[in-house]
């Protein structure tokens, strides 16, 4: 791979992480954590937004994963829900875990949501790197 | 309800139900349909789009069944990759249940896409009706 | 095809739009008319409850899409939850439509999980009709 | 925490990463590598048991995430699956990333089965934690 296309590659791949990671924060800190302190944070509509957020996190990832020709506007349709996300959620306070996993994965979907189809298809694989 | 809540309402449903059908529709054929026929129906490029198209089926589904305020743009979007989807099944032929279900999908998603949020969370639930 | 593969057809069909409708039932009743409801309604354990009986009921109707070799035992589980999820609605009250779903879909489940893969992959397409 | 809390709590989470990394891989490596092998990396049989197995490592982390209390059976069935995905990419061959997060999910999987959901009601958060 040329040094560009490594530079791409690696955009994708921390992508996806954040992806997951905004995921499992939003979906399990709305079903325990906002459920648990009640009040404004187990209200429907913060509720309804964690589970948007973590619902096209999901969705995003799958896209990214098929190495999908609508990357460009699934991932922009993402960092904007996890824009709404992270500012209710800093709002409500007591969600720092939250905020800091959907402004991470709202830049992360705006680097990929830049790339080209053709740069996504040349890189090698989508399957996430050992540590 | 008033009679236009009532049409509004309507609408989100045959939209969701739609959305379910085209969701399985696309995974099905993709994974047996297209996989049988063998040759142009089984290159990467066309599972990848009824992938693509199932998965945003999927999660356009749940947004709207959460009621979401985000419903305009992802519906859009399903429509557009449901369009794209359609083409390619239409181009490839022997695939007309998949043309079918996109095609209504699509037109069903830009319906919705037009309501205001306020219409949506005015309208009674989300649970299919009974036929 | 055969009487029997006919016979056998229509129940896998029958159970996949069944899982469908327990799916966006469960998951729509959860964030709308639980939430609205409160007091046992929107605890948390019931919540849970009803986004796995959700979850579950997406992740098994994805797998008979696929004809999926596992069919057996993710309906006999998905039954399972079904058939919890549908008694605590009961206890609860004023959930008719998601006892009714969940109570048709772990029936249908338990029907599908008696099949065997022969007899799965022997059918035609797992394409829903059209009504 | 005490000191048990806190191992149960690392076993979750150890898990819910394994399941988040076998879901991506294969996804990934079904839509994009064994495509591009294609011959008996590409016939449905493989692809669809990458696609099972995908589908159930997702189904399982959701329900994880929600501190379900089903973990104990949705758990011993994803491990089953990953078990028969990871034999069949060994038998393959150039499946090496795949065959590695398969088992090492199977075995996390296990780990969890075990534990009860009293255990798990009472970890902290399901929220990943930050390396």
């Amino acid at each position: 791979m040329t040094e560009i296309a490594d530079r791409f590659s690696k955009e994708v791949h921390t992508c996806m992480e954040a992806l997951a990671r905004c995921h499992t924060t939003c979906l399990s800190m709305a079903m325990t954590h906002c459920f648990e302190l009640g009040g404004e944070h187990a209200r429907p509509q913060h509720i309804r937004l964690m589970l948007d957020c973590a619902t096209l996190c999901a969705a995003t990832l799958d896209l990214l994963a098929h190495k999908s020709q609508f990357h460009n506007r699934v991932c922009a349709l993402c960092a904007d829900i996890c824009d709404v996300c992270a500012a209710d959620c800093r709002r409500l306070g007591q969600m720092e875990e939250c905020v800091e996993a959907c402004r991470h994965c709202a830049a992360c979907c705006r680097d990929v949501a830049r790339l080209d189809h053709a740069a996504i298809l040349a890189m090698g694989s989508m399957v996430p790197p050992t540590h």
